[in-house]
């Protein structure tokens, strides 16, 4: 009758040089023999919510139906909420720290469903501190979810709208210009933007692109709208849409982020180039609420 | 009729650039098909064989019935033994080089059983080097006792006590002072040294701890004995009761290791704040044999 | 009646930082939920199609029957063919790019038997992007291989000869010396040559190497042939016969590569101890086709 799962799909930032990540799946593998563990990363930078919460959103469309177990949580130990959250009608469920970690993704799988604090320690492991909660109560957690145990076995109901949202940040016009931020730089040094390709298509091929600006250093590059790396040619700085829809600063065989000298949060300001206004800008965030689609 | 193993718990200092662990999954997977390969880690120091232990010890509790293949083998290819030891009475078998890598998770386990050296060559692959033992002689062995293959078939009965032991560091107590020593720093920058809450009640919530005194650059810090890194306060050094019930030296989203500029094997001297004195001190070392809890 | 499959083994330049890898994983679960993905790994230098191959070129002889993932692909969303081969009477099938990085795999295992290119858009994902052929393209064909779809449903047949060659570099006399080449630095910073023992044989056990020539700062040194790390002793570089059956350049517990200032595609100039002669040279190259064991 109850439902299970076979998949748990795992993304931390505990890094791959600890145990961490194998204890966490010692665990699991105690608890539920049968379920396969998938990471999707542990490389998230310590401590970084924001980094953890758009990775698992860009992550969560191609995750296979089961439990989602995410864990970013240097509030761990505190009375922030440990939660689980259905999502699909019961076809996934996301378990990890209310920190606004598990937000966006939740609102990109539609919404949420039940939730739940994991209050019952029934169904945690006892152990001599407070530090590990992934061990502690988020793998225990996420393994009896794929037991069929029921999400409100775990513990208390909680109204998703009370949980804490996620902030994706949004970008904004000023004048003629479309002020936008890094929301990722990849292994290969291109600068995912917060704007989609339709967004600029007002601005023509040619787009011109300031970052900088903020610490009084502003640079300066045409670049150009391209298909794939390769046709942006050698040293040149393009817009390539990536493969989650977005528009990404990229260079072909060479990282964008080292020659424009940007990373993750930095403003970028793009223009049609016959645009000579300069003024000085500043990004916007918006709330991303749980069930945002609904 | 034989005991069969369905998880092989696997640690090594093979990183993971090279395709070594790749290969070792690969030997294992058409030996085993079965099996499901759990990593610890892969990235413990190249050659580092107790920061190996450590880890192995502090995994060890964790791990699933099964098989442990565990790797950090500088003496690879000489006359060092190749062994596999029962622990549990036959709920586990750790597999390794025998340099004392496997001794404290083999103590943590409840001390050794039947042991052999794997020197029956029908259970290795033939290769036309010596230098990847993991490929050629340990994983053949896990995989084959996964297999229900049984112990004494792939080598020669050891005694146990004559396997090298591992070394743990102990504290010292000099005076109303005790001399740690930094056992291991993770990801976040938390130093876990060799000392439980237990041994420092008698000096109170308020800790002084001195670092650097051996290498003539002492720093001193007063730390707090807290139950998770958001009581610190920005900025603060604490001791947190960590995740394996051993004290850290924390910081708050923070890494205590570089505030203090200490890492693995680096002296701490933790002492009550009104105690003035301040003498040079040395730590010392006691083996931790097999069998250590019979 | 078709052939299936139940391992995916898996090599990339994606790295493990970003989720690319895990989510081609969540690609394959959802298509054939019974594979295991075996990491042969994914920190191939990114954009470097030669370090790839070579990877690939090792772990081949071990990787288990089934399909192999292999995407280091600087011409992502260009022309540049998407392909699977056959190896072995379908035994196994290799999905990669097609730019070299499967040809010198394909060799060793036997040559290509039927080729395709993936053309047939129904067995991939649509995406907003052209720049993860990996998710959309690779693993959507890898997984169908594995739920027994024929090779021939994937796309269109392409003869192996028109496929693009690897290049594996070949060691080169110039009179009594042998100038070979650095094919791969490991972990421990062993220097993998293109050169094996039998063709070191007639300099003798001490070996006269030179490094750093071409660029000016040319280093000698007299290395001895061992049969592994420890029987060096401390300090020294020696020649040890690798897990691969290829000489590499090493040391004992030390990095022979910062040793000697050396990495992949570097120079090396082996001679008897006698001779004294110097004359600068040159490295080869020589393409390795498709079919050569054929």
């Amino acid at each position: 009758m109850a439902r299970t799962y076979d998949t748990i799909s795992f993304l931390t930032d505990y890094g791959n040089v600890d145990e961490f990540v194998g204890v966490v799946k010692s665990v699991v593998r105690d608890i539920a023999n049968h379920v396969t563990v998938i990471d999707i990363t542990h490389e998230v930078p310590a401590f970084d919510v924001r980094a953890g919460s758009l990775t698992l959103a860009r992550a969560i469309s191609y995750v296979p139906s089961g439990v989602v177990l995410a864990v970013v949580d240097p509030g761990v130990g505190t009375n922030r909420k440990c939660i689980a959250i259905e999502v699909g009608d019961g076809e996934g469920v996301l378990v990890g720290p209310d920190n606004g970690l598990l937000a966006p993704a939740v609102a990109m799988a539609g919404g949420a469903g039940r939730a739940v604090v994991l209050s019952n320690s029934d169904y945690q492991l006892a152990a001599p501190g407070t530090t590990f909660a992934g061990r502690d109560i988020f793998a225990p957690a996420a393994a009896h979810l794929c037991n069929g145990v029921d999400l409100y076995e775990l513990g208390d109901p909680i109204d998703a709208e009370l949980l804490m949202p996620g902030v994706i940040p949004l970008p904004r016009e000023e004048g003629s210009a479309l002020v936008a931020e890094v929301l990722w730089v990849d292994r290969f040094g291109n600068c995912q933007i917060n704007v989609g390709p339709g967004e600029v298509a007002h601005l023509g091929e040619h787009i011109r692109v300031t970052v900088g600006e903020l610490v009084g250093a502003p640079l300066t590059r045409v670049a150009t709208l391209a298909a794939n790396f390769s046709e942006l040619g050698t040293g040149a700085v393009g817009l390539v849409t990536d493969s989650y829809g977005m528009l990404a600063l990229s260079m072909d065989r060479r990282s964008a982020a080292l020659e424009l000298h940007i990373g993750p949060s930095d403003q970028v300001v793009l223009e049609a180039v016959i645009d000579g206004t300069d003024p000085r800008r500043e990004a916007i965030s918006s709330p991303v609420n749980l069930r945002i689609n609904r």
